[in-house]
């Protein structure tokens, strides 16, 4: 490890360390160093909040003059509510600036770079380029396309069975399979599930870790049939948005907002289109979404080409069954060269479960 | 490594390098070792041949006397076809044995270390036990229960899948896969599959790989529907059992016999016993049985509690319906406290794969 990817992968544990509270803002690290020694460490810690850069340089103060500036975003160059960060370096009397990536934002990308070197000051891009993308992946997402990052999520048996044929379910992961997933959901802004999983299992769709962010809770219900008394309704544990079509009940639609519960008609007659969901969803800033089924609500996503993120907790129990549901059911695909692949694939062991963490590949049409 | 660790290990490696060739009896490799020299390996290379302990005692001749032997499986005590090794380790003036594991059949393991003891030498045993075990567990349970060892295989998408909703499956898996199946074929004595599968696929179920084995060819077929140019039927590649029921044709079965199919007519009227299959193939000397398919034979195999090893293949895609068919059905358990959990599980990648092992833990009836 150079020196170089000493200091910028401690501005990415520090950027990752935040993970979850910077939302809509992405995960930002920075260190400065001059004459070998550590003089300023700065994390973005929240929107609205100082960027890693302007505390970092708070911490060094003149001692940033003449020192190299690491920083895993490419510092703004935009006049937004903390000033444009590439302007305060090029002050501090910076003499070199580290980039592990710059701005995800094709249309502004480069422009901070740009400022830097125009001060005369020595830019390197590249340095842990891959992680500090892959601990953004969801705003890289988000800021460019204004639609949430999607995870679709499972916990199965290896024969992909989310449930007995009977509808038994409890348990098939292992604790700490299902820790983490409360966990992944504190780290999201919305968790989402169809109307079969409510009414089936009644959750309270809760990260229930310490000091966990409880996500929006989604619910695609077409004819609004969720129970008055169901958790997500009554719980006051977070918010819960209900997404029904054109013929749901009124009446139920005014108990529900009398629950408090937020009701979204969309435009279509009897179902409920993934593509409407997620594009209000980015309308109302919520910058990811955790799917977690069942079966006919994954496969919709999926073949809406709407999922990012797949995360699989497969349990090493078998149950068999052909009316046992699979986490994909709906239609399916009809031919295997359909079939979604999975790229930058990984499993690890969690508790006695494994733990698979792919990103799907979608096909153009034209193809 | 200690250096008892180091020559077990390599009587080990050896003894690995026959799997396939040695059925029914297990693999087992010894070294001789004197005054810190190797002065003889052997293995035992194919049934009737000699057994480990004499080809390394004829390799080391007079130098094995006041030496140390390695062996990864006891010594034998009785009059076979090559003799008691145990006598023989005796008559060549050995000082001392290290065995890795003691024999697998009760009745006689400690036999050999009791002939070895008497006659004033000091034995061990224990080193590379767990290895040794695992190397032989075909052999293990076939020698104690007269029944071949049954391995069940599936290659299938993540979603549990083997086939679209239409039954298109070419391919699921990637070319490092199916190699290894081939492999795995090639170690196996029998190959089965339900009829199904051969009506759907009309596979060769051969080992296409270099000086592969290929396995006798076991077919369940209640009704006798395989068509008479079925490749397993025609092919003349490797010998084809069919196990039927009473109710079967036979003309049908006539047919089948004359084009040199063996043709096994079970007790049950109009299904195929798993059970009675099993006993069948044991008291056919068949010791090991690679179950390919499809999800009913594999669930009918799994709930009768005659699955020793499970081998997932499983790709990174995605099919989704509720129709495509799982490699595991049939009724399938009730409840999750029925489910098959499996031990000693392990996941690789293999191409872009990723190949799963385990055993399944068959809970008592009583529980």
């Amino acid at each position: 490890m150079t020196s170089h990817e000493f200091y910028m992968d401690l501005a990415i544990q520090n950027a990752k360390a935040t993970k979850g509270q910077t939302d809509p803002n992405p995960l930002v690290g920075s260190v400065i160093v001059n004459d070998n020694r550590i003089v300023g460490i700065g994390t973005h810690l929240k929107a609205g909040e100082p960027h890693a850069e302007i505390h970092a340089l708070r911490m060094a103060k003149e001692q940033a003059k003449g020192g190299t500036i690491y920083v895993t975003l490419e510092p703004c160059s935009h006049h937004g509510r903390t000033g444009p960060c590439a302007e305060a370096i090029v002050e501090a009397g910076l003499k070199k600036v580290v980039i592990a990536t710059l701005d995800p934002n094709p249309i502004v990308a480069g422009n901070g770079v740009k400022i830097l070197e125009n001060a005369g000051i020595e830019v390197e891009v590249g340095i842990g380029e891959e992680e500090s993308k892959h601990m953004n992946e969801v705003f890289n997402k988000f800021i460019v396309e204004k639609k949430p990052f999607v995870t679709m999520k499972a916990g199965t048996t290896l024969d992909g069975k989310v449930a007995t044929r009977t509808r038994n379910s409890k348990w098939i992961t292992s604790e700490e399979s299902r820790l983490d997933v409360h966990q992944l959901r504190s780290e999201n802004m919305a968790i989402l599930v169809g109307i079969n999983t409510v009414i089936e299992d009644d959750p309270s769709l809760t990260s229930r870790i310490p000091n966990g962010r409880n996500p929006i809770r989604v619910v695609l219900d077409s004819k609004l049939r969720i129970p008055l008394d169901a958790k997500v309704v009554t719980d006051q544990e977070a918010e819960t948005w209900i997404f029904t079509s054109q013929q749901h009940d009124s009446d139920k639609k005014r108990a529900l907002v009398d629950a408090g519960v937020s009701v979204f008609v969309t435009n279509r007659a009897s179902t409920v289109d993934p593509n409407e969901v997620v594009t209000i969803l980015g309308e109302k800033l919520v910058s990811s979404v955790f799917i977690e089924g069942g079966g006919n609500i994954h496969a919709s996503f999926l073949e809406n080409k709407l999922v990012d993120k797949v995360v699989l907790y497969f349990a090493p129990k078998l149950i068999g069954g052909k009316d046992a549901p699979t986490f994909l059911e709906g239609t399916g695909f009809e031919l295997m060269k359909e079939a979604v692949e999975l790229r930058d694939t990984d499993i690890v062991r969690i508790g006695s479960d494994f733990k698979f963490i792919g990103y799907p590949i979608y096909k153009l049409d034209t193809e």
